[in-house]
């Protein structure tokens, strides 16, 4: 690693040379403010979990598809052991007023004991998915495993699933279709440990080469 | 869809109905606040790319590797086009003062455009890296590519590359690793076109089994 004029470089072999866990929360800073949900299973004996993700993305729009990544050998697994075993999961948005709790699940809880009712969080089911969600989540997305794909280099899985339920007050949605999550206080991820709210700074109209986007700060209904 | 006190639920087969438009604003907010980086690549006869990505995702720590989706049917195809020739591409954070040039570069230019000339952001070199960086970014990550996954269900891919570069000020490493982003004014994305700053809830404590966790806002460096 260098420093000079006040900015850290870090370059190819300086990363294996780093203490394990400023490595560690280093690299999990540099995706950007990171997509938060909780994830509730529930296993093929009726077990309730509940576990925090920072890795959820976009996969596509039509069929719908959201990813995340899972790791088989960390605190991820019983909620990895609960998609295999039943293909039904759900994401629940974090919201400013629980964040604590959110993150209190990530705690290395017995498999018997429920995430729910250790960080106070209220299950809630709908018709048709076996998957609890979570009632104090103003955004609840329901999804059935689609597909998963082995990272080679470091075996954690991609998981795609489709998305099957949407849940969300109608006062959260853009005439467009789009959903007003700075209203929703939706909480985004830093890093390990780190928590933000958000506030807008716009939307911009589709962009085209021969001219500048302009605001379209659009009614909700 | 239903429509009961005030909650709007889409259920399975609705999704097929909605408005493509509609379906695609809806569906691309359920991830939540996204992670959002300009994606800096060079073609084999040089010609520089410079594309925005709200699908970027942590993989790994140790070593170091950072996922992204691309759609390689989309305005994505020359930065996935140069990724693959090339095995180089940078991720270069988006800051508040510049979103709106980031966003400009989704139009449509030709391959022959550079997207860093169209919209007004400076093409930056380092040593050892092949792609450009973005000049105006204050965190700044170059990676070289390690895999690619086909998403069978929608034609997408799912890359993994390894991170060799790191460049960030000084003053916006907290002492353990983690790295300011509020202060860095990074910018993260909602749905297909919307922009959020960002301000602090909290760092906590890793989370055991037996106690809460605790607010833990370390001092930054």
């Amino acid at each position: 690693m260098t420093n000079q004029n006040k900015t850290r470089v870090y370059r190819g072999e300086d990363f294996a040379q780093l203490d394990k866990r400023y490595r560690t929360q280093l690299i999990n800073s540099m995706p950007g403010i990171k997509a938060l949900q909780l994830v509730g299973t529930r296993g093929v004996e009726g077990q309730e979990n509940l576990a925090i993700f920072n890795s959820i993305f976009h996969v596509g729009a039509n069929p719908p598809y959201l990813g995340m990544v899972v790791r088989p050998d960390s605190v991820d697994r019983h909620t990895w052991q609960n998609i295999l075993a039943t293909g039904s999961y759900t994401l629940n948005a974090v919201g400013e007023d629980f964040y604590a709790k959110a993150h209190q699940t990530s705690a290395r809880y017995e498999k018997s004991q429920s995430e729910f009712e250790m960080v106070g969080l209220s299950p809630l089911y709908r018709e048709g998915m076996l998957a609890p969600f979570v009632g104090e989540s103003a955004i609840k997305v329901g999804l059935t495993l689609q597909e998963y794909h082995r990272v080679a280099c470091n075996d954690t899985q991609v998981v795609v699933g489709k998305v099957v339920y949407v849940e969300l007050p109608e006062s959260l949605l853009f005439d467009d279709g789009s959903v007003d999550l700075v209203a929703a206080g939706t909480v985004g991820s830093i890093g390990l440990d780190g928590y933000v709210a958000s506030r807008w700074l716009g939307r911009l109209s589709y962009a085209k080469p021969d001219k500048a986007a302009t605001s379209i700060f659009t009614e909700r209904g």
